[in-house]
């Protein structure tokens, strides 16, 4: 038996029209069931694009069983219908992994970047114990109008970036590291403290949050 | 071999008569077979309802074994026995779920008002993130004794609410959301911190001490 | 000189017609003059009452200087214009007070409960220590339909208040104690885990909002 | 192949000698093979009783295979050796659970104290929510010399039972609770705030904690 | 005796040719005497405006010994110089105040924005206590590239302003509140958990860092 | 004009029928006004002695108007009436500060224990970081029924003494040491989390209540 | 299908000439593909040892597979390659574990010491409930140019191992204790308020962090 | 009337002969009275350098009035006896201070390392805002034995110095900057999860500790 719609969602269809981006499906706490309902019914609405978050192996399939097409990173546990990201349009959005572990986050910031409708650029591994590696993508770096820094530890990344150019940064904290790290908490603050101004932080594995609003700052 | 009640519980059954609502079983922490003994001694001295919260799968066999015919709603983890609720009295309560994830609380909150005698109405995914959503159920909300809000990740519902109403609020934080959400700390702060007076805060995931609130405040 | 007040306050005189309750004025954070100027607009527009709360001595006298014969309790930090309450419509408020030094938080509860139009009992230094003492007062609680109890150090009293009577219980932990109380944060935890259901948490030292709480509760 | 003892144990066989208490073997963290190894060792040491705390199932069998007529009680997790408890000594210690879900911890400082030399009481389920329940053992209560009391949720017991008799409580804070309780911290807090004098305060979920010290506090 | 500037100070004199936009000096924690060693340093090398934050009023007094035209807000605790800001570039700013009391760091805000080159607007007091406030600037909010969103308590107004707005939003918590709201910490956790995505966070009352980044969004 | 003693205060006067013990004044957050009124009704009925903690000078001098011959010692914040503690009974408290700054603390615990007819001896300046302190007292801390051991900083202190003796500790975290001890919390939590058991904890700085406790655990 | 390891890892092989100590391939976080990549890489390029840190068994045959002579500790999971660490050069390393249960990361921090090139001592199970156990080894350790000391629970070894000898202790907490250690929290605390000078303190079950900056010390 | 020494300390005379280095007087939380009594004992006693950290004023002036040649540095809040450090042995100390107002912090680093006995070097002001000016330094670092380097807001210069070197770097996180920084809590835990090894941590603002520290690890 399947529940009716109104009883458990009530979608933002408004959203495109009101801010020029779409609803997004979070579905970390929703059944498969609902998450199938909800997909059926974007299906019939959505001007744009629609994204699905946080979506475990079950989730994924429950939206594949209402929009088969869709595109699927299990990695960044994102799924997007339609399953092309649109023309890219406004300026590009460069994403940074500090570490090899920061990548599912970047991905999903990266990939949402596209999917509402930026070109995007990925470097990864380049944390600041070998200081090296960032200072050798500084030109891409000072081309950028945002550039999207993910990491974990300690968090630091973020700050040296923006101490090296003129754009934002939107900084994410992620929950890899040691006991200290505190999932995530030592990375939060120490972006939230970073003496270059410029950065904007958002939560802790957050790289939705970070792709959308890299694709709001650089919006035509 | 059955462990002797007195050996594990002291039930509380003077609560209806000095407190007008009975005990509830909180199940998280006890074995099946304490809540079966629970369950079994309730079912001959009640005179109203028994709850039966935080209630595992295996806690509501154990439940219905003592008490076949008592109501389950595995969603909200509850069990009620007699299984129909009492004819209602009082006022309604209006129960409030900001996202679909905040829904399992919010059933727990909506049954358990039901189960100490009042009626309740159900509105689902009306978070700030789509203002005009909340705002088209005004009337309804205007008309209400008191409003229980369930929310998780930012948690603004409920103050939101309190802004626009005269009754008295009351806010459930969910442990739904992104690492920095800590739980359902964020949420609980906010609701702490509201700027709007007339929000009643409960503990983080607790629909059913929020049912009872509700209905203390609309009582007959 | 004189700011206008438009470049920092936009009262929100609707909220009488709206919630049923007027606008309160913080005045922590507010420069003396800010407050004159908001007393001032305020004593032309106000259909009902004003309350001004956390107003230091120097608030204080910002406020008397524009509106010279309004109500003024040093030990709440509590303001009103008019000076008088209006007459108490609605059901009795019974404020209890764990020890002494919760005092002040709680004549700011049951003030605020008066101007809103609530008539009002005060019981002080019953705390848990002495469990007689409480005991000796559960008859007029049980007449109560609400019960704000302001509590600091464990915050034990608003959960055992609780357990006796049927009337829901408005609880205000104090910033009262020893240095594991954290300014509060104890007492606050202890709130919201009360084992007996029907208490409703406001901040920490925060009587006005569990006055305007109360009055919510006992409105006509 | 078995490692040699000395590279992971350095047994404290010294400490009934010097303290009048055995060591006790902390299971949590251990390998079976090293609990087993450092069991076959005071096998042939121990003048008194030796101690198993914290033990999983597998522990417990590691246990077992060396002292297979050990004592175990799986609810404390805890195993002793000798099986049987020396004749009690000094004076009765009552142990006090606040809900059946505190039951496993005060089963363990029981079992502790009894097995460290005194004789024991358990009170069950008498938690503040229905005050009568503990008021109706306050003569039980007042001829001990210690009472140990545990608590989870808002912790309020034992400040309570603290401010009904002269002897002191030893309060122990357990993990049961709703998010708010943080896993006992709210109920830790609440302890060490009592704002009755007398309660002694120990680590969450440890009842070997408490039952060996109230054990001291009523030896010979 | 005046030390030398080298002992206390390395001016990063580099940062407006590497960045675009000049060094601040935080005052916070330095000697009267070191800062008007370091804006004297500044006046012989900026090539643009200097700004010097946290300033009290003994810092100011050092500044203005250096550089006796400086522009001076005691309420944003800032300074400038070139006392006037340069002619604006980019697109505009709007900077909205929850509350009066969120004055002084929105005004920090919208003035390091301007002397970074940006035109500003200010909205004050249009806290969600009473929505009709912030939604009368809808259409202005809308026409913003960006919108600085300052608040204190339970900081629900950015999350608020993004749901409505395209643009992003730059979100200041401030450590205005009752004890729950622990000095900024409510409103920091609730504008990293807006359940409307577009937040960029900066830290606890940190006008300036907000108006860096909002300057830098909306370069030309 | 004087309030009534009624409006703030409800003595338990029973305490020393009750728990055997008399009720002590708490005066933080108490005006001197209500500390005099409270000394004034304590002379007339108090079948014991009276103990006025975290005494300002202010509070103090409010005392000595009411009970010009109390004893003050102004280090410790204590005042106790009658001037002289009573002929000790039960077993001998000794009390341990491991540093000089902890000396407050730890004579408010001496006190304490000596007006509720203990005899105590004080050992000072005997931290972990010169073992051989400590260990020169060995012999007397083995004869003593209970000690109490006083610290800041690393709070590790009690853990070791415990580990030497046979009698229950009894511990007191001071909010002394660096940033990192958070006033207190670090030491708290060292001595929550002991590796020797019998560490009973009290709060921090709460001398009052361990040389309370310490007095039940010596009596006669 | 094999992804390219420059769209996951950008390795630091620059590490060994620039700091004198190869880079570790942090596991955790990482999937096995991109371990084996990485091994493999590093295979050809590294000059000295290559260190793997918290590898789960699926990541040790990750390792494994691509460089199936390398050492694996399960217990300490830790791998090395090549498989036999350099002849020992510096001076010795004594690692002291306080309880068995810290040996994991007692061993990882002697073996990251080893295959960076010191000779180590591994000293274990005398933690402070037992001083003279470790007062047995004083000898030993006075002699050591640097102390590495892993705790949990109280974590006051390290401290008090500092005060007794004049070379510098490493602390390390670990996660192992009852709730209120808070998984390591309260450990860290502890070591970084040592009243005794000369304790560095490391993150959390950090053992590879520990011996890494051990080795450093005690560089030739 | 003077106390007696021994009634509030009991000088550690032995530690130079135990660790090499002398025991250093903490003033914060002592009396005049009783710093002046340590001056007078330990200028008898001592065979090396006394040092008095954390000094106001007064207590300044009570050290002096027993030894009135110390040297005195308030910025630093320090004092030493005899008044010249001794001839450096062992190796160069380099000290880094990320900001101006991290010096004080950084100035008690220095001169504890001086009148240890090392050699020292201070640069300041090299923050990672502007990677440059470190860069610019790193010649210096690479001959370092070892760096202590102090840091406030986001703590991240200490990893990134630890990536340029070889020698191990002491971290001081202080206390300096926004809400977020929380005192100092932020770059502590920045630095304990400083993604390059080789780094050790101590207390905030605890510039003493990390001189003694890095003159034990320069040691001869
Ligand atoms: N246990 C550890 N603690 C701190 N850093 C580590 C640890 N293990 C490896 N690393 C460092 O973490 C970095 C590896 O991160 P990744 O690039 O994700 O492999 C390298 O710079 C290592 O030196
Ligand atoms: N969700 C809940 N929140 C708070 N209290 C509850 C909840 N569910 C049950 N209780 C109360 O917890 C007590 C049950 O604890 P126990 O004695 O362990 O069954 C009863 O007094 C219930 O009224
Ligand atoms: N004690 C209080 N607790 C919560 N809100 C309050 C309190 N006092 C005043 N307020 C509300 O805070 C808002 C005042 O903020 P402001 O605009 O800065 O004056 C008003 O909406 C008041 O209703
Ligand atoms: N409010 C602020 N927030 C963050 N960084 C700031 C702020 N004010 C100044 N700064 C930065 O802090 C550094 C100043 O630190 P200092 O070297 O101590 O002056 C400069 O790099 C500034 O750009
Ligand atoms: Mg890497
Ligand atoms: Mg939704
Ligand atoms: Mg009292
Ligand atoms: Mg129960
Ligand atoms: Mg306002
Ligand atoms: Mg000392
Ligand atoms: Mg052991
Ligand atoms: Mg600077």
């Amino acid at each position: 038996m399947t529940e009716d719609l109104a009883s458990y969602a009530d979608l933002d269809l408004d959203r495109t029209r009101r801010r020029g981006y779409p609803e997004a499906v979070y579905c970390a706490g929703k059944t498969a069931e609902q998450v199938t309902g909800i997909a059926a019914a974007l299906a019939e609405h959505a001007g744009g694009v629609t994204l699905f978050t946080r979506a475990s192996t079950e989730h994924a399939q429950a939206v594949l069983a209402a929009l088969p097409d869709a595109f699927h990173d299990p990695v960044a546990q994102l799924l997007a219908w339609p399953p092309l990201p649109p023309e890219p349009t406004g300026e590009r959005v460069v994403v940074v992994a500090a570490g090899t572990s920061d990548l599912p986050v970047a991905r999903e910031a990266a990939l949402t970047a596209q999917y509402l409708g930026r070109a995007t650029d990925l470097i990864v591994d380049v944390g600041v114990a070998g200081l090296h590696r960032i200072l050798g993508h500084v030109e891409l770096l000072r081309q950028a109008r945002v550039v999207v820094v993910v990491a974990g530890m300690d968090g630091a990344l973020p700050g040296v970036v923006a101490g090296l150019i003129s754009a934002p940064v939107v900084a994410v904290p992620t929950s890899v590291g040691y006991g200290a790290a505190f999932e995530g908490l030592a990375a939060l603050l120490t972006m939230l403290n970073s003496c270059a101004p410029g950065v904007a932080v958002v939560n802790i594995d957050n790289g939705y949050g970070a792709g959308h609003l890299a694709a709001q700052i650089t919006a035509a």
